[in-house]
C-alpha cells in the first residue's frame, strides 16, 4: 500500500546561494513513494512581528503560510544556526505563525534538519528550535536528526549531491513518513 | 569618587505600549550616581537579515546601533519572551550586529531583563540569550537576575510603577555598574 | 469505557521530606478514573554511573526499573530543580537507565512535573530534561505543563493540598492519559 | 614577566579509560610557562546528594574539594556529553558544591573542556553547564571553545596526542592564562 503525504518545507536563510535552501529543494528526489513535498513562501515575505500591526488584520503571507501548514501532513524545518541560535528571520515567521488561529502547528508533526560549514551542523539551533515547538505543541520527531556538517563540499549548484547525505536524508524521510502516520 | 558610566538599552518588543520598553525607559530614574543610560534604536528598522543584501553594505541603522554599542560601557537588553525564546526581531537586529566589524559586543558587559505577564517572567529567553552571547564573546552579568512577572500590574502609563520591582533595579544597575568596572 | 492505563513516577530528589515526592505521591488519588499510578524505587539506590562497572553487569535496580518503566504505559517525572538544571541524582539514574536495551524510554509517553520554593517552577530543569529525552526517544507530552511555584505553601505533611493545584495536575493526568493512549 | 597561576581540573567520567581524564592529564604538558595544573579528586567520591545527608555535615570529599577550588586560580572542567547533556555523577558533584558557603565557584574563571566519539564533541553538555555556572556566579571563559570530536582516534595509552588538538588546547590554556589574570 502506497502511503500518500504532503509535507511543506519552511527555510530558515534569506540568501540565495542558500545551503540550506538546497537541500530542501533537494528533498523531493529523496521523498519516499507516494510522498510529495512541496516549499512554503519566504519568511522574508512577512514584516517584523509587531502586535500592533497584528491587531490591524495578519499579512496576507503570514495567512497563506499558515494555511498551508494547516493542510500539510507536516513541516520540515530546514534552517542555519546563527550564532548559536535560530536565525532571526525563521523566529520572527514563527512569532507570526504562533499568533493565528487555529493554531497551525498544534499536534502538527515537524522534521527538523539544519546545515553548516562547521562540524556542529546547527545543532544548536535544533534544540532551540524544539523548546520553542514545545510552546507551539508541534510533535516533533525525535531520531534520526538530521545535523549536516561540512555543507560547503556537500552541495554543487543549488543541489545536494553528498551521497551519503542523500542516503541518510531518505531514511530520515522514510522515518518521519512512518512518525506522521 | 563618582562612576561616570554610560549605558544603553536593547528592547526586544516593537509594540507601542510594550511592558519591556516601559522597563526600559524607567531605567535612568533607577540608575547610580553618574550613570546615565540611553536607549539604542528600534530593532524594527533594521532589515530582514540576510547574507547578499549585506554583500551590499550594512544598512545604516545597523552601523549606527553598532557604533552606539562600542562606545557605550555597557548593553542592557529588556526583552519579552516569545514562545519560549528570544523574539524574532531581537535575534535578527543580533544577527546583523553579529557580523559587523570589529565585533560591537566582544568583551562588552551586558546585562539582561524580562518581563512577562506570566510567573516564569521571560526566563526561557534569558538562557537562549545567553547562549547567543557566548558566540558574540560579551561578557554577560551572572547575577542578580531580573525576570519580572506578572508585569501587566506593575507598570501604569509606560513607567514602571511597582516599588519592589524599582528597589531590585536599582540594585541590580549598582551591581552591573560595579561589574562593568 | 474506562480506560485501563498503569503510569509510574520517577522522583529527583531523595530528601525525606521532598516537597517534589510529595507531589508525585499526592497523584494516585488524582488520575482518571481507571488510571493507577505506582511509585519506581529511589534513584538513591543507584549507584554512580561507570562504564567500567557497567562492564561487570547492571546493578539489580537499574534493571527492575528499567523492566517496570518497559511495562508502564507511561512515566511521570517529578522533580526538583538543582543548579538550574536536572539534580545530579535523576540525571545518574537516567544515564544508567539509557544503557539498558531494549531501551525502556523508547516510544514510551513520559510526563514532566516540577515544584520549587521560588515562581520559576522549576522551568529551566525541565527544558534541560526534555533535550535530554530526545536522545531516550521518548514522547514527551507538550501541555499542559506543570511547573509549581510556592511549593512551600502548597504541600502539608507530605500531600499537595493547595486545592488550584490539585486542580491543574488531575487536568493535566487526564490530558496525559488521552496522550498515552 | 611569567604568570604564576595555578588551575585545577575537574573531571566528569569516572572510567578509567576516559578519553576526557586522558585530556585532562595531558593539560599540564600543554600549559604556558608558569601555570601549574593538577586534578581534584574524583567526582565518585561524593555521595549522591540529598539535603538529609547534609545537614547531617558535609562529607569530607566535598569539603576538600571546594577548598581546593576556592584556592585555584581556576577551574578547567573536562566532560563527556551523556545522553545529551552533563554527566549524572559531575552534576551530583557540582549539586554538593553548590551548598558549601563560602561558594567556591563565586567568581571564579572557569574554562570548559569536552571530548566525544562523534562529531559534536559534547557540545550539548557544554550549553546545559553553562547554564548551571550562572547560578554559580562562575565567570566562564567563552571562546575559544573545546568541542573535541573523533576522539577515539585523537587519544592513545591515556594521553592526548593528536597534533592539531594539543596545539589548540595550548593556545586555548594560554586564553584561559589572560582570562583569568
Amino acid at each position: 500500500m502506497s502511503e500518500k503525504k504532503h509535507f511543506v518545507t519552511l527555510v530558515g536563510s534569506l540568501r540565495k546561494g542558500s545551503f540550506n535552501a538546497a537541500v530542501a529543494h533537494t528533498l523531493p528526489e529523496l521523498a519516499p513513494e507516494g510522498v510529495t513535498i512541496s516549499h512554503l513562501g519566504s519568511v522574508g515575505d512577512f514584516p517584523h512581528y509587531n502586535a500592533d500591526v497584528q491587531a490591524e488584520g495578519f499579512p496576507a503571507p503570514v495567512l497563506s503560510m499558515a494555511e498551508e501548514i494547516a493542510k500539510a501532513d507536516g513541516v520540515i524545518i530546514v534552517t542555519p544556526e546563527y550564532n548559536y541560535s535560530v536565525p532571526g528571520v525563521l523566529k520572527n515567521a514563527l512569532d507570526w505563525l504562533s499568533r493565528v488561529s487555529p493554531a497551525p502547528f498544534a499536534g502538527k508533526p515537524v522534521l527538523i534538519q539544519s546545515a553548516s560549514p562547521g562540524n556542529i551542523g546547527g545543532a544548536r539551533a535544533q534544540y532551540h528550535l524544539r523548546q520553542i515547538l514545545v510552546f507551539f505543541d508541534a510533535r516533533v520527531m525525535n531520531k534520526p536528526e538530521a545535523m549536516i556538517g561540512q555543507v560547503t563540499d556537500k552541495v554543487k549548484d543549488g543541489v545536494l549531491t553528498d551521497e551519503a547525505t542523500r542516503t541518510f536524508l531518505s531514511k530520515q524521510l522514510q522515518a518521519f513518513t512512518d512518525f506522521s502516520a
